[in-house]
């Protein structure tokens, strides 16, 4: 007899059943062909003999085996392999374990995506880090968001409509959005002009995809913020850099480029630049809403970190302008709260969000409707509001902290210019101190290194006096 | 002089400080030429008294748009308008309101997306809805989730590593997965061949977006899950269509369909096809996954309902055969216990994880990793398990339930095969009945209407025995 015992194979400890471990073990002999189409079984207590298990046991296995077709049990004459099963080509098949790649043969046209992806489950976690602009979560009401969730799931809210018609976001929260952004940057729009999105990412690949392909330019600041270059580059448009410095990008330039070649879209980061820090001033903002006018070009405006501005009230959005539709202005709350919230918006003309939903449906067919109505709770009775005020003025305190610091430990090593506002100090490294030696010690974990600029950020926003003055210790201690 | 008094608007009622409403204006007027380069304004006695304002409040404005760069005070000499600011040209600039549409001139190379995109804020929330298939969301443990949600904020979870490399998921919930998967449906492999996702469908657009391209063929059930159509289409992918019968896709046509032409990948829903709830046969199994091989093309095998079978155990995936790396495995929880908690996750070879984590990251930068987290416990708990076996139970109820009604009050009208597991029957009117009829109807909304096939999805999990017998009899009113 074929010896069951060796294709059976029956862990007692293990938390499936042994009824069901007999019936995977059958289905895999029968898949890798070792049991045959038509093979007769052995009956029921026989293999239970075999096997050493109660006969009710091998009864269910096959009652399980028969109900998904695997084998047909003939009553009080035989069980066998069900006929239909096909016969298999006799390749051999190669071991079971952990995949680790497509093999060559399937000719799979796989992008080639750059990135050294992954984290590992093998690296420690750094002592150090020094993040590029991230909010202190300490300082988060985000207890209180949760509360609201938790209430509002409890009261089983929305049950009729979960999951219809959402993917354009919380009608409330949209409504709520459209105050407050009118009251904080002079916006003046409707619900129909916003899309709830899962962050200031997916605004700007939402806007990628529909604004650019393979045909388009679109400019950016050199440096730019990496990952928004990938958004732009998987569309295949052509991406052209733009010297950003300390007034911002530079409108000449971007003039005498539209003057030769049509120009799609440009990305701007108007209010801090990323990586650098810089404001967009007045005057090249009036510029670059004239040009959009004159070249006809969509003006991508990513405005993350709009709250923190330290030496005057915020620089009011593009957005805010008459600007004929040109520009989508794309915020976020993972800046403002938590980086864990995943939510942001995007404001654009109706017809370009009308598209954004349902491209936005593709990638994500629906939304967190408890998380929105709760942030919708905490703007509506003023959490939020109260919240940015606390935190304004701690980061303000915190970069002015770290400014001394930087000041009286680094000044020979580094130099920087203190941002008007934002969440990080740009921090070049004096030409014979390369950055790299910093991006090589496993203590510490900088997010934002720029080799070719031989700087990086160093996020103040999220660390109190005494763990910023515990960094700028160990950065001296690394550069001298 | 200028009429300030009709630029400068001043609403005391408003939460805007008088003295922003100032700036604001001045800043609007000058952006939209009223204001020109060079512009001496009224000092601040003067303007006060024309606005009947505080003096210190026009102070406040002034300095406010000088450190901005708006304006330029010389101290006890002029106020005056930047003298860098560009001049505009001559047109004339839209009234400002609501953001309707692109101009024309913009040539933005919109891509056409055809669906009829967005829920209005009009729209009168239907008495009726009968979803496609959704979960119970009274039955879920979501209460315990937000608990565990909740402390995991309160304790400052992975300040640290905050917003750093979590795009492939939570190490966590992922290695909870590991074993869970293994456990409940015989997939062997590591955490490192998952990625956890915002959702099934996120799943399947990168896997779209990293096998296809415009080259390419991909074979799909007819009928099948319109969105994951759509997602194939983004990527300029030839879709080819096989009929599915009762017993799941055709793998005779597939078979036909791979001589005569390279197929790159099959999409494939084999526990309970979408829309139509057949199981895809243990023959039909063995055959796709034979012909995978021999043509070498990829399965991506969507399994969102993967727990509720109810004449047997579940089938095991086709992931867990031996398949040479060629089955992307995809599930999701929004189906287990809420379609709000937007997890969900892929099982691949890890080169293909590494680049779809890679491309997530161009999508959404970072994920909740909170909410992940509170999930793994869950897991761990066993507090899923509880929960799905539960829900088990009274999806099977509601199931027969529905069956019973459907027979006695509907017979005449419909005709369906009930479906051995999932949440929800494929209901066929009769031919001389258009399915139209019940989608023009306000009163009631049905999330999956097939006109074509003159049928819709009754979802039947999400509802209880009352709740059931309404929506029977409101039917019958429609349709006799």
């Amino acid at each position: 007899m074929f010896p069951y015992e060796h294709i059976i194979l029956i862990e007692k400890e293990s938390k499936i059943p042994v009824y069901r471990q007999i019936a995977v073990s059958i289905i895999h002999a029968v898949r890798n062909g070792t049991l045959k189409a038509g093979t007769h079984l052995p009956g029921s207590r026989e293999l239970a003999k075999t096997l050493g298990v109660h006969r009710k046991t091998v009864i269910a296995a096959y009652e399980e085996l028969d109900a998904q077709d695997w084998i047909r049990i003939v009553p009080r004459k035989y069980v066998a392999v069900s006929e239909r099963i096909p016969m298999l080509n006799p390749q051999k098949w190669n071991a079971p374990g952990i995949l680790t790649s497509y093999k060559n043969d399937l000719n799979v046209p796989f992008r080639i995506i750059e990135e050294n992806a992954t984290e590992d489950s093998g690296i420690a976690i750094p002592d150090i880090v020094i993040d590029d602009g991230h909010p202190d979560i300490r300082l988060s009401p985000i207890d209180n968001l949760l509360k609201t969730y938790r209430s509002l799931t409890s009261r089983k809210y929305a049950i009729k409509s979960a999951n219809t018609g959402t993917a354009q976001g919380a009608l409330r929260l949209r409504q709520e959005l459209v105050n407050y952004l009118s009251e904080t940057r002079g916006l003046n729009f409707s619900a129909h002009n916003l899309l709830i999105t899962h962050g200031a990412q997916m605004s700007i690949y939402l806007s990628a995809q529909l604004l650019l392909d393979h045909s388009s330019n679109i400019i950016v600041g050199k440096p730019n913020y990496p990952v928004a270059n990938k958004a732009f580059e998987e569309t295949g448009a052509k991406i052209i850099e733009v010297n950003v410095d300390n007034e911002g990008i530079d409108t000449d330039a971007i003039e005498m480029i539209c003057k030769k070649k049509k120009i799609n879209a440009i990305y701007v980061i108007p209010h801090h630049h990323y990586p650098t820090t810089a404001t967009l001033s007045a005057e090249r903002r009036m510029k670059l809403l004239d040009l959009s006018k004159r070249f006809s070009f969509a003006i991508i405006e990513d405005d993350y970190d709009y709250d923190y501005h330290y030496t005057s009230s915020p620089h009011l959005p593009l957005a805010s302008a008459n600007h004929n539709g040109n520009v989508i202005y794309i915020g976020s709350f993972s800046k403002m709260l938590d980086p864990s919230l995943r939510i942001g918006f995007m404001v654009a003309p109706k017809n370009f969000i009308m598209q954004c939903t349902a491209f936005r449906k593709i990638i994500d067919v629906s939304v967190d409707g408890y998380m929105q109505n709760a942030l919708a709770a905490l703007i509506k009775d003023g959490e939020l509001k109260r919240h940015l005020k606390k935190a304004k003025k701690i980061y303000h305190q915190r970069r002015n902290f770290l400014d001394k610091l930087l000041e009286e430990k680094l000044s020979e090593y580094i130099s920087y210019i203190l941002p008007t506002g934002g969440m990080a100090i740009w921090i070049k490294l004096k030409p014979d101190l390369p950055v790299t030696r910093l991006a090589s010690n496993t203590k510490l974990q900088i997010i934002r290194i720029d080799v070719e600029q031989n700087a990086f950020r160093f996020g103040f926003a999220s660390k109190d006096e005494k763990e910023l003055e515990q960094i700028v210790d160990f950065l001296k201690e690394q550069l001298r």
